[in-house]
């Protein structure tokens, strides 16, 4: 790797260079480095070190620098700033779709002042729309920044227009083509326009091939956008309010999404209700576990309560295998569950009914379950727990294991019906149910098969 | 969402038409449809049918479209084709970096067989080297398709060649900038050229200014590349070998990386051994899940191994609690683990030594502990399980959380030492290992309390 990356050598020579109020040594030091490496350079030093290099950056760089900050540490700078000099210091720095993002993170009054301060009207206006549209959506990854052209201008009119319009966008990737109403019609390569031999008083329209386009509604969510980006390899995709061309979405932002939902997920499986990172405080990983650990307490208590409606003192031995029963349990439900999930995330499910995916899980479930029995029995007979006591474990263990398995893919998938995140019932949830279930079930069959 | 997608109703007509050899009909119905649609249709379709929709596409169509196809369906595909035809059919039709990864999935003879029969020497000799990578490193991901211009060439020869390149790359992004040795020296934006001022006797020195890049080389792991492509929002990002431009990597092959590091820690920690889709064969299912079932399996057995140890017969009533003491052993080894191994894998970890994160760990661990043991002796308080075994209950419960946390890990962190992918401690592992310890845990605090 040869990215410039930002090492604790680095990192002390700043902080001296900070101390000793050297800011043209500073400056030096700094301009080599990408944007994205100064943000992290300022996440790691305390907040007035931050500030000094800051205020040390040109403002085009300062703007990217702040979109690259943690979260925490972007709060507090947008909070030092007056609204005067959010919008002219960054806002008019920065691409729409980020400038919204940027925006959203203030509170509602400030984000009006800092729009109030936005000289150009197209920008404030475009700032206003982009904001209106929900996070999580399309619209609120899509920017404004576009090259379009006409379909009846003239090839020369079009070059100079593009030209114009490019000034604003980082990335052009693709010129759009439109008809006199904003309706989308297909694109032109940069390419063509390069290395094409035509007449420069031909029109657009004799260069170009109308075609359908892969494109968004500004309500589609999010990660849908990402999968449909993902799956056709998309660098960009066109937002379209009634066939209108409203905006465009690019690659970055879908890897973005891409991240923070396949994190989500993960989360959930973890037993996490948020983000954390090691290098985050005690009181950050508290918060983020102790719930699940709660709920995780709640039903070990819960599975107390069910081994106490039994008579243990007449089957002490029975205990023995409560680790094997739970163990098994758990793990189908982990596994039943997080396939569903991930089917579900990514669009693979959908022919599938829920029927169709019982019957599946039934079929996965008895075989798994019929394996892990017979082989258990094997193992008690050999160890001479006493034939009672080894029907009782494989029978329950079978028993466990299809209903784990029937139990991880309903659940996720009543979930999904409901409109609630299935991902939820992948970790913690999915195992301190089936732990529940399972010791009822172990139980039950050892009333009947040991007395 | 305006993709056109699959429907049910779709592929039925696409059966029909086949089925009344209508080749005409099927043409036009095929026709508007995406690669990647035509693909996913194929692989839901029988091969006989599959076949005969591959042999109405026009051979450039029919190439891509092979490589969207489930790897089960296009490696038949593959071996129904003759190695002169997978050359001139396929490989000619697609990117090389393509073209090398159908390659790799023949096998050795048939793979030299098919580079005997491509026509372009410079094509042939591009697969020979990029076959020579491994998978999983940069090399494996990088194509040969780039737009590259010398420092000393003119404009207008520039603009020339560049345009002769152009044919054989799909998405420009960027015109690399080389000195005589190859040495790449910057990039020069299709946006400079088209919308430059200068004179066309102007050499590519006079408009480029030599800038440093960020680059990998070949040896590179994919997973490092994906996360420096994502930091850094590149659309594409070369690959040096001794500072020479060898190839270059696209965004569409680190989303795939991106989606496959996703999907491979969520089968951890979800305890299967493989990817495995609810649509997957009862088969693939087994062969994904029981490996993990039988290690918990294993754990399971040598817990009842564990408790036989003590002698529980004296104190029946400690057996209520088994289901707690192990359920929070397992949370808190998932989340530990899981989040370690997320940090390693976002490059967030590195920061932070082995000795810093086990700090931190007791010290979540400490509070948790404390905060749940609390709880759980008051309720086993209130509910008069007697002062000894609520003691016992609750000071395994804060032993067992600390150490499942330190082991939650320390596991992962030692894996990862040894070039082991941590991912495996996440799931099943991490769980089962702390059944054991908190089982053990629990009867030698047992022991001591209770007697």
């Amino acid at each position: 790797m040869h990215a410039s990356g930002t090492h604790k050598e680095l990192i002390a020579e700043i902080k001296a260079l900070v101390a000793s109020n050297d800011k043209y040594s500073l400056k030096g030091l700094m301009h080599p480095l990408h944007e994205v490496d100064i943000a992290e350079i300022m996440d790691k030093v305390n907040l007035e070190e931050a500030k000094y290099i800051y205020l040390s950056l040109e403002n085009e760089i300062a703007a990217e620098v702040l979109l690259h900050l943690d979260e925490e540490t972007r709060e507090r700078f947008l909070k030092s700033l007056s609204s005067k000099e959010i919008a002219e210091q960054i806002i008019d720095n920065i691409e729409s779709d980020d400038a919204a993002d940027v925006l959203s993170e203030l509170k509602e009054e400030k984000q009006e002042e800092v729009i109030s301060y936005i000289e150009d009207q197209e920008v404030a206006e475009n700032l206003v729309e982009l904001l209106s549209y929900e996070k999580g959506s399309a619209g609120g990854l899509m920017g404004k920044e576009m090259v379009v052209v006409n379909v009846n201008w003239s090839i020369a009119y079009s070059i100079r227009s593009m030209k114009r319009q490019a000034e604003d966008v980082e990335n052009i990737f693709s010129v759009y083509v439109v008809d006199e109403e904003e309706k989308l019609l297909g694109t032109l390569s940069l390419r063509k326009l390069l290395f094409n031999t035509t007449s420069s008083r031909d029109k657009i329209a004799d260069i170009f091939v109308s075609e359908e386009m892969i494109s968004v509604s500004p309500e589609d969510a999010a990660d849908e956008v990402a999968t449909l980006m993902k799956k056709y390899d998309l660098v960009v995709l066109p937002v379209l309010d009634n066939e209108k061309l409203i905006g465009r979405i690019t690659f970055d932002d879908v890897m973005d999404v891409m991240q923070e939902e396949a994190e989500k997920d993960y989360q959930m499986i973890s037993g996490l209700t948020e983000e954390v990172e090691s290098t985050d405080s005690v009181w950050a990983h508290t918060r983020a576990r102790l719930p699940w650990l709660l709920i995780g307490m709640l039903g070990g208590l819960a599975s107390a309560q069910v081994i106490g409606l039994f008579d243990i003192e007449a089957n002490v031995r029975m205990a023995m295998f409560i680790p094997l029963v739970m163990a098994m349990g758990g793990n189908v439900g982990v596994q039943s569950s997080s396939i569903i999930v991930q089917g579900l995330a990514n669009g693979s499910f959908k022919d599938l009914s829920i029927f169709k995916s019982l019957i599946k899980e039934l079929g996965v479930g008895l075989v798994n379950g019929f394996i892990c029995s017979l082989i258990v029995f094997v193992v008690c007979y050999v160890f001479n727990v006493g034939l009672s006591l080894a029907a009782t474990v494989s029978v329950a263990l079978f028993a466990v294991i299809v209903i784990s398995a029937i139990l991880g893919t309903l659940i996720p998938l009543t979930l999904n019906k409901f409109k609630v995140d299935p991902a939820v019932a992948t970790g913690p949830f999915i195992t301190t149910t089936n732990d529940i279930f399972g010791i009822f079930i172990y139980f039950i069959i050892g009333q009947m098969l040991m007395t």
